[in-house]
Protein backbone atom coordinates (compact mmCIF):
# COMPACT_ATOMS: atom_id res chain seq x y z
CA UNK A 1 0.00 0.00 0.00
CA UNK A 2 1.25 3.45 -1.22
CA UNK A 3 0.77 6.29 1.37
CA UNK A 4 -1.87 7.95 -1.15
CA UNK A 5 -5.01 6.03 -2.75
CA UNK A 6 -4.31 5.86 -6.44
CA UNK A 7 -8.09 6.70 -7.36
CA UNK A 8 -8.92 6.96 -10.39
CA UNK A 9 -10.69 10.18 -12.73
CA UNK A 10 -13.49 10.97 -10.50
CA UNK A 11 -16.29 10.67 -10.02
CA UNK A 12 -15.78 8.22 -7.25
CA UNK A 13 -16.78 7.69 -3.69
CA UNK A 14 -15.42 8.56 -0.47
CA UNK A 15 -16.51 6.97 3.28
CA UNK A 16 -15.16 9.34 5.50
CA UNK A 17 -14.96 7.19 9.18
CA UNK A 18 -13.66 9.60 11.85
CA UNK A 19 -13.52 7.78 15.47
CA UNK A 20 -12.64 8.35 18.68
CA UNK A 21 -11.00 5.64 20.56
CA UNK A 22 -11.05 4.24 24.15
CA UNK A 23 -7.88 4.07 25.68
CA UNK A 24 -5.77 0.16 26.06
CA UNK A 25 -6.32 -3.15 23.77
CA UNK A 26 -4.16 -1.54 21.48
CA UNK A 27 -3.30 -5.08 20.29
CA UNK A 28 -6.50 -6.49 19.27
CA UNK A 29 -7.22 -3.30 17.80
CA UNK A 30 -4.36 -3.02 15.14
CA UNK A 31 -4.67 -6.39 14.52
CA UNK A 32 -8.27 -6.73 13.48
CA UNK A 33 -7.77 -2.85 11.64
CA UNK A 34 -5.15 -4.18 9.51
CA UNK A 35 -7.07 -7.14 8.63
CA UNK A 36 -10.09 -5.17 7.67
CA UNK A 37 -7.78 -3.19 5.52
CA UNK A 38 -6.71 -5.83 3.86
CA UNK A 39 -10.34 -7.11 3.35
CA UNK A 40 -11.53 -4.05 2.21
CA UNK A 41 -8.88 -4.29 -0.49
CA UNK A 42 -10.30 -7.58 -1.92
CA UNK A 43 -13.64 -6.31 -2.34
CA UNK A 44 -15.50 -4.94 -5.37
CA UNK A 45 -15.47 -1.62 -6.61
CA UNK A 46 -12.39 -1.00 -3.56
CA UNK A 47 -10.48 2.14 -5.46
CA UNK A 48 -7.56 2.24 -2.30
CA UNK A 49 -7.82 3.66 1.33
CA UNK A 50 -5.90 6.58 3.69
CA UNK A 51 -5.63 6.70 7.01
CA UNK A 52 -3.94 8.95 9.83
CA UNK A 53 -4.44 8.64 13.80
CA UNK A 54 -2.96 10.66 16.51
CA UNK A 55 -1.61 10.60 19.79
CA UNK A 56 -5.04 12.07 21.17
CA UNK A 57 -6.89 8.99 20.08
CA UNK A 58 -8.87 10.57 17.00
CA UNK A 59 -8.37 8.77 13.81
CA UNK A 60 -9.41 9.09 10.37
CA UNK A 61 -9.50 6.93 7.95
CA UNK A 62 -11.12 7.47 4.41
CA UNK A 63 -11.74 4.82 1.58
CA UNK A 64 -12.27 4.99 -1.96
CA UNK A 65 -15.28 2.78 -4.18
CA UNK A 66 -16.47 2.66 -6.98
CA UNK A 67 -19.89 3.42 -6.71
CA UNK A 68 -22.58 3.02 -3.78
CA UNK A 69 -23.27 -0.99 -4.47
CA UNK A 70 -20.03 -1.40 -3.44
CA UNK A 71 -19.79 0.89 -0.33
CA UNK A 72 -22.83 -1.08 0.73
CA UNK A 73 -21.98 -4.90 0.20
CA UNK A 74 -18.53 -3.79 2.31
CA UNK A 75 -20.92 -2.89 5.25
CA UNK A 76 -22.81 -5.80 5.51
CA UNK A 77 -19.85 -8.07 5.00
CA UNK A 78 -19.62 -10.83 7.19
CA UNK A 79 -16.28 -10.29 9.06
CA UNK A 80 -16.48 -6.61 8.66
CA UNK A 81 -20.05 -6.66 10.68
CA UNK A 82 -18.43 -8.59 13.49
CA UNK A 83 -15.19 -6.05 13.36
CA UNK A 84 -17.64 -2.91 13.62
CA UNK A 85 -20.05 -4.78 16.71
CA UNK A 86 -16.61 -5.26 18.47
CA UNK A 87 -15.48 -1.18 17.86
CA UNK A 88 -18.39 -0.42 19.32
CA UNK A 89 -18.55 -3.14 22.16
CA UNK A 90 -14.80 -2.11 22.62
CA UNK A 91 -12.47 0.14 21.06
CA UNK A 92 -14.50 3.63 19.88
CA UNK A 93 -16.59 6.12 22.45
CA UNK A 94 -17.64 7.70 19.63
CA UNK A 95 -17.30 7.91 15.57
CA UNK A 96 -18.88 9.39 12.33
CA UNK A 97 -19.06 8.18 9.00
CA UNK A 98 -19.74 10.17 5.92
CA UNK A 99 -20.41 8.84 2.50
CA UNK A 100 -19.80 11.36 -0.12
CA UNK A 101 -19.26 11.43 -3.78
CA UNK A 102 -16.13 12.66 -5.35
CA UNK A 103 -16.60 15.47 -8.09
CA UNK A 104 -12.65 16.79 -7.90
CA UNK A 105 -9.36 16.11 -7.23
CA UNK A 106 -5.94 17.69 -7.36
CA UNK A 107 -2.90 15.98 -6.94
CA UNK A 108 0.67 17.33 -6.10
CA UNK A 109 4.19 15.99 -5.78
CA UNK A 110 7.29 18.11 -5.01
CA UNK B 1 -13.34 23.11 18.61
CA UNK B 2 -14.60 19.30 19.73
CA UNK B 3 -13.18 16.87 17.73
CA UNK B 4 -15.77 15.85 15.51
CA UNK B 5 -17.37 18.36 13.44
CA UNK B 6 -20.92 18.92 13.99
CA UNK B 7 -21.81 19.15 10.95
CA UNK B 8 -25.91 19.42 9.65
CA UNK B 9 -28.23 16.94 7.82
CA UNK B 10 -26.59 16.22 4.29
CA UNK B 11 -26.20 17.22 1.12
CA UNK B 12 -23.06 18.92 2.35
CA UNK B 13 -19.59 19.33 0.87
CA UNK B 14 -16.31 18.38 2.64
CA UNK B 15 -12.47 18.82 1.36
CA UNK B 16 -10.30 15.70 1.85
CA UNK B 17 -7.13 16.97 2.32
CA UNK B 18 -4.04 14.12 2.64
CA UNK B 19 -0.61 15.33 3.18
CA UNK B 20 2.93 13.95 3.42
CA UNK B 21 5.24 16.59 5.53
CA UNK B 22 8.80 16.83 4.78
CA UNK B 23 10.93 16.75 7.98
CA UNK B 24 11.38 19.31 10.13
CA UNK B 25 10.04 23.25 11.03
CA UNK B 26 7.23 21.68 12.82
CA UNK B 27 7.11 25.16 15.04
CA UNK B 28 6.66 27.25 11.36
CA UNK B 29 3.92 24.60 9.96
CA UNK B 30 2.04 23.95 13.70
CA UNK B 31 1.65 27.75 13.88
CA UNK B 32 0.70 28.48 10.13
CA UNK B 33 -2.36 25.08 10.34
CA UNK B 34 -3.44 26.48 13.86
CA UNK B 35 -3.96 29.90 11.93
CA UNK B 36 -5.65 28.31 8.87
CA UNK B 37 -7.99 26.34 11.16
CA UNK B 38 -9.01 29.93 12.70
CA UNK B 39 -9.66 31.52 9.63
CA UNK B 40 -11.23 28.39 8.04
CA UNK B 41 -13.76 28.95 10.60
CA UNK B 42 -14.49 32.19 10.15
CA UNK B 43 -15.18 32.15 6.51
CA UNK B 44 -19.06 31.86 4.76
CA UNK B 45 -20.57 28.35 4.80
CA UNK B 46 -17.98 26.70 6.98
CA UNK B 47 -19.25 23.86 9.10
CA UNK B 48 -16.33 22.16 10.44
CA UNK B 49 -13.52 20.58 10.52
CA UNK B 50 -11.59 17.17 11.32
CA UNK B 51 -8.33 16.93 11.39
CA UNK B 52 -5.32 13.50 12.54
CA UNK B 53 -1.60 12.98 11.87
CA UNK B 54 0.40 10.58 12.46
CA UNK B 55 4.03 9.72 13.79
CA UNK B 56 4.49 8.84 9.69
CA UNK B 57 4.27 12.33 8.24
CA UNK B 58 0.56 11.70 7.18
CA UNK B 59 -1.73 13.69 7.58
CA UNK B 60 -5.60 13.79 7.21
CA UNK B 61 -7.64 17.43 7.20
CA UNK B 62 -11.19 17.37 6.50
CA UNK B 63 -13.26 20.47 7.13
CA UNK B 64 -17.06 20.69 5.54
CA UNK B 65 -18.75 23.36 3.62
CA UNK B 66 -22.22 24.17 2.37
CA UNK B 67 -21.96 24.67 -1.22
CA UNK B 68 -19.11 24.50 -3.75
CA UNK B 69 -19.09 28.30 -3.85
CA UNK B 70 -17.78 28.92 0.10
CA UNK B 71 -14.69 25.70 -0.60
CA UNK B 72 -13.79 27.96 -3.93
CA UNK B 73 -13.78 31.54 -1.83
CA UNK B 74 -12.14 29.66 0.56
CA UNK B 75 -9.34 27.92 -1.41
CA UNK B 76 -9.09 31.42 -3.10
CA UNK B 77 -8.51 33.23 0.62
CA UNK B 78 -5.47 35.59 0.47
CA UNK B 79 -3.91 34.29 3.45
CA UNK B 80 -4.90 30.84 2.63
CA UNK B 81 -3.44 31.24 -0.78
CA UNK B 82 0.21 32.46 0.72
CA UNK B 83 -0.04 29.01 2.93
CA UNK B 84 -0.75 26.74 0.06
CA UNK B 85 1.94 28.34 -1.58
CA UNK B 86 4.75 27.64 1.61
CA UNK B 87 3.27 24.56 1.61
CA UNK B 88 4.24 23.54 -1.27
CA UNK B 89 7.89 25.10 -1.22
CA UNK B 90 8.78 23.70 2.52
CA UNK B 91 6.47 21.92 4.27
CA UNK B 92 4.69 19.28 2.19
CA UNK B 93 5.94 16.29 -0.35
CA UNK B 94 3.10 15.63 -1.76
CA UNK B 95 -0.50 16.12 -1.58
CA UNK B 96 -4.35 15.06 -2.73
CA UNK B 97 -7.34 17.73 -2.54
CA UNK B 98 -10.59 15.87 -2.96
CA UNK B 99 -13.67 17.54 -3.29
CA UNK B 100 -16.63 15.41 -2.06
CA UNK B 101 -20.78 16.20 -1.70
CA UNK B 102 -21.69 14.04 1.16
CA UNK B 103 -25.00 11.89 0.98
CA UNK B 104 -25.19 10.27 3.91
CA UNK B 105 -23.48 10.73 7.54
CA UNK B 106 -23.77 8.24 10.86
CA UNK B 107 -23.03 9.12 14.51
CA UNK B 108 -22.49 7.21 16.85
CA UNK B 109 -21.46 7.57 20.47
CA UNK B 110 -21.43 5.02 23.43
Amino acid sequence: MTIFANTPEPPYWAVIFTSLRRPGDDQGYDSTAAEMMRLAASQPGYLGVESAGGEDGLGITVSYWLDGESIAAWKAQADHLAAQERGRGEWYSAYRVRIAKVERDIAWEK
